[in-house]
């Protein structure tokens, strides 16, 4: 992994790193905290949202202070492979900065778009192999990142401790988001959707005796509440299934990262407790 | 003032305003947090260094949840006038980006580039109309916002219960960066350079009595450090003069938002210790 950049922050060293990805075929860009100390230190990743790199939560969500603080990692992968040969839409819902973080089976994605496996497999791989990690780890995410740590997490659970969002696309395949990535990802095929749907998941009781709590903040000024994001299909999901899931509303907060700074070291706190329980 | 988009952010509320000033007679953009409650509240001002716009600090300083718990305002304006009709310079460090925080006397400069009247005047008798202040302020700022922070404060002790700074420009009279600004902004008379010169200022004795501490974070990794920040100008003028000041050598920090993020709340704190003095 090649160095881009490096600060300190807080005490530890927050570097930007590129690699040839052997999961992707292409560079993947991502950000890396490791607070001061030999550790070994819990690995907490962080899934970003539509549009963004690795750069959004790095320099706006503040949450180096409270992951220096518990002495915990935080890995920030760029949210889809890029570059000229990569598959692009113009939509800034779809292609480059909209994996959403699964595996595409069709045209044109497929050989890429591989954002389930680079995360659940070359990028812990590669971050256990040359950082001083516990060979633990939780994640959380934000929007698409969001769906991305629910669902990752929901299907992976025996890779992570702990799942948290911040205003997740709830259930991809009942909103236009996730209705049109899961078509061109994955095809027509809804029963495919349903296997990549957090609501879906938590009712199929996916994660239960697994996860004690999966905490969810959400904005109730987020101009994507009712369209997109409804958080609710999560509750009643984790109702259903008898999974504990905590949502909290958060009055007049909206969908930008003023939003997650503002709760970001409760998230931090919550993996934590689990991954050094 | 026009608010161009507000968020919640730590309980409070953050705008970005425009309004058409006076004193630069341009349109201005400024960020202002506001904590929760009906205050009134002291008035903290940040000035941003050179290339920054309102936006550099309001997304990645992370300051608000330490003015939220102590129950300041924090003000940030762009760093100078702008657009069309206003002078500007191909070099990052001159013109538009990089007002100096003085009242440029040089064609073409002098009739939009007045941050220190903007600062010091307009601005301030902005928010004490429209926001609930006490009519109380400090001030600090970053690199060129450094120089502006401590200058104003020196200048105008009456304005402000207490200054700081990051990585100040601590004699513009004595590096390029200033060198080059005075010259343009305020001509060929070293005399009068030598009144918006932080050291020379605290050398002459300028707040003296007025300033109990004047406090300065600067990271030893810091690529301007040796040829543009020199702060040990700043504490051998201190010395000379008999001015509290306290520079903290902050090791491995770099000159980015990371390293302002690491001490921002020890900043605030500071000043709303003065503040509610």
């Amino acid at each position: 992994m090649e160095t881009v950049k490096s600060h300190v922050v807080h005490g530890g060293t927050l570097r930007y790193l590129k690699h040839d990805s052997a999961t992707t075929g292409t560079p993947m860009t991502l950000s890396i905290f490791v607070p001061a100390g030999e550790g070994p230190f819990p690995l907490l990743i962080w899934l970003s949202g539509l549009t963004c790199t690795e750069d959004n939560f790095t320099t706006k969500a503040g949450a180096y202070k409270a992951a220096a603080e518990h002495g915990v990692i935080i890995v920030a992968p760029d949210t889809s492979p890029r570059g000229e040969g990569v598959a692009d839409d113009p939509a800034y819902d779809l292609g480059q900065g909209a994996g959403f973080y699964v595996d595409a089976t069709q045209a044109p994605w497929a050989p890429h778009f591989r954002m389930e496996s680079y995360v659940t497999g070359e990028l812990i791989d590669l971050i256990d192999a040359q950082f001083p990690t516990t060979k633990t780890r939780s994640i959380f995410g934000h929007s698409m990142g969001g769906h991305g740590a629910l669902t990752l997490a929901l299907r992976h659970p025996e890779l992570f401790k702990s799942v948290s969002a911040f205003a997740p696309i709830a259930s991809p395949t009942r909103c236009p988001w996730g209705e049109k990535a899961f078509t061109a990802y994955l095809g027509e095929d809804r029963a495919e959707w349903a296997k990549h749907d957090a609501a879906l998941l938590i009712e199929s009781g996916a994660a239960k005796g697994v996860f004690d709590d999966i905490l969810v903040d959400q904005g109730d000024a987020d101009s994507f509440l009712t369209d997109q994001l409804k958080p609710e299909l999560l509750t009643a999901a984790a109702q259903k299934a008898g999974q504990g899931l905590t949502l909290r509303m958060q009055p007049g907060y909206d969908h930008s990262y003023f939003f997650m700074a503002s709760f970001v070291d409760d998230h931090v706190a919550f993996h934590a407790k689990r991954l050094k329980a």
